[in-house]
């Protein structure tokens, strides 16, 4: 998407810019954002690993590709078995909840295993594109299907009045390659001409709604009201949500979703007031070895002075980070919960939509189906 | 309760302090917790009202008594009918959705507009010193009644683990004039030794749970942990949470809850788990004339930069404010939510306890039942 009016994806070979080296990666540096726009290289697996953790990348898509170009930075310093299954380790662990990490990753090493160690190089960048490619493709898809049903809602509504969706966290172009995840229904929607206001979760603890959705939301023009996390519920009580959608770190095979912490008291609201939830997704953060997310996803506990100490631009324009937290009084930071299948109107997927069900999902990946006798 | 040592209050006549005044009254000045502990003093009508308006007290039973001071503080300077309207008229408007502030404006100009001008200022402070007293016994009796819930859930899990209870916001005695609403509870079974852990939502966007209620939690050696507000329904699915505790602002006969905004999405998620949600109230707080209070609770819409500006310490010990949204994008900040009297598992009064129906409000309270045919 356009920032600034220039093109941008998430990440590139750095082939046109500065450098022009045709290898080191160029990315955003997200923890700058939404009040810097600040790009970067990674040279080196290391570089690439601490992208990651560090958050300096961040959404499921985007992980998964640097990830892969992690791998392509590895394979230029020692392209050798021993420096292929190290990296592979080294950067599976940056991130431990995200499936689509572990899928990029094991998708670029089952590539290279087979070859020489000569041609992993080159092999491991052009699967790097290939991963990227494809993620736009995917993208751009789950925004077409999920476009279809704002324009319905816009429809059925008369054609009167704006369409109020609610999002939480930030799964926009951001966090994938281009196009977003949750965001990519807003914005074809939005250059289809059917006029939409965007509910923000500011997202807390790491605001990336208050920062990194309002920020690209802005950016491409579409209007938005950045709100509290408490506030999506008052809201639905009174008619001014006509839709929710989100992303999802992970989707299990009968459609539990593993997204930000707070999705779920968002679709409990949902629920609870019939407005319809929705979850868009690409096919690569379904995991089909489970089935309970509640009991079989291990949620990732972060550093509490994500909760005791929050960041922004200061008077003078710096950015600083105050203490909100009395000294002497600590905090828990979980950074996902999961939504029961139960609570979920449709899955997004580049595929069409879906009942969040074993059935639902199967009918459109009938090769993740089990025969009958095992379900 | 204790702050270093020293027993206080919320609100005081100075009579031993510096000023030794015996007219102008006494306040922590809340704006300041929880890096800075300050008192100050209210001179005049305008001071009590900007005080109320600014949140520089704030709780409703507090709120309550400093429009009570207000009004002594307006017939100290001018005791004529005139006045006395006057007064009274500002200070309602200072918290519209405050019922506490409005009982406790009724109840002193009730007694003013009987007696001559002469005799209305020490008739003020008596009034207001009045509800003060009533309002510390009315929280200790709450306090004794959410105290037995507690210590039931302590044995019927064997004695064996502390209870953990999840509260939002600041219904603590920062609140009130001493003891709290939802934690008094909490203190008297902290006091009475029963081991307990309390879960502090932040309470985005004005922080009080971050702040105030984890301020006073700490000073008082209650072990607590501040969670983003958008964790309680993970804790819940987990069994990391044995029940919560809330305040409210306004009550309606049915026993719907009009309280900080995010409290609705808590007791969603105590019903999907069957985590008992409790209500703690003084009965002043209790709004007989409406029902429904979705539909007939107007919601205070506040400053975005509540929203979009953080206040904290720095890095220096200094407090310093930074904006946490991006240039160009508006927020919105609706003050509280309602929770329908279907979520909330009991009320507990100064009375006792009892379900959140007319039925159950009036069997504690029968001099507000209505005859049969009217309800």
């Amino acid at each position: 998407m356009k920032v600034d009016g220039v093109a941008y994806r998430t990440i590139w070979v750095n082939r046109d810019g500065q450098s022009q080296d045709n290898w080191s990666i160029g990315i955003i540096d997200q923890t700058k954002l939404p009040h810097r726009f600040v790009t970067s290289s990674l040279t080196s697996l290391a570089e690439a690993a601490h992208a990651i953790k560090a958050m300096i990348v961040r959404g499921a898509p985007l992980i998964g590709a640097t990830g892969a170009y992690g791998l392509a930075l590895a394979m230029r310093a020692d392209p050798s078995d021993a420096s292929l299954d190290a990296a592979h380790a080294l950067l599976v662990e940056t991130r431990p909840t995200a499936i689509n990490l572990r899928w990029a990753l094991d998708r670029v090493r089952a590539k290279l295993a087979k070859l020489p160690p000569d041609a992993r190089q080159a092999a491991a960048y052009a699967e790097a594109a290939a991963i990227c490619e494809e993620d736009v493709a995917v993208c751009s898809s789950i925004g077409d299907h999920g476009h279809k049903i704002i324009e319905q809602l816009y429809i059925e509504h008369g054609r009167k009045r704006p369409v109020n969706i609610l999002t939480h966290c930030n799964a926009g172009w951001l966090g994938c390659v281009d196009w977003g995840t949750a965001l990519a229904p807003i914005y074809k929607a939005h250059d289809a001409g059917i006029p939409l206001h965007v509910w923000v979760d500011e997202t807390r603890p790491r605001n990336q709604g208050a920062s990194l959705t309002a920020w690209e939301l802005g950016r491409h023009g579409v209007q938005h009201t950045v709100i509290a996390d408490n506030t999506g519920g008052h809201l639905m009580q009174h008619g001014m949500v006509d839709m929710c959608i989100v992303g999802t770190d992970r989707t299990t095979r009968r459609g539990d979703v593993c997204n930000k912490i707070g999705t779920y008291l968002k679709a409990l609201a949902a629920k609870d007031n019939g407005v319809p939830f929705y979850v868009a997704l690409p096919f690569s953060t379904i995991d089909w070895t489970i089935s309970d997310g509640v009991t079989e996803i291990p949620i990732e506990e972060r550093a509490e002075e994500e909760v005791t100490v929050m960041t922004g631009k200061a008077a003078d324009g710096s950015i600083a980070s105050v203490r909100i937290v009395p000294d002497g009084s600590r905090a828990a930071n979980y950074g996902f919960d999961v939504t029961p299948a139960r609570l979920v109107s449709g899955l997004i997927t580049e595929r069409g939509v879906c009942l969040a069900s074993e059935a639902g999902m199967t009918a459109l990946y009938p090769e993740h189906a089990r025969p009958e006798h095992a379900r």
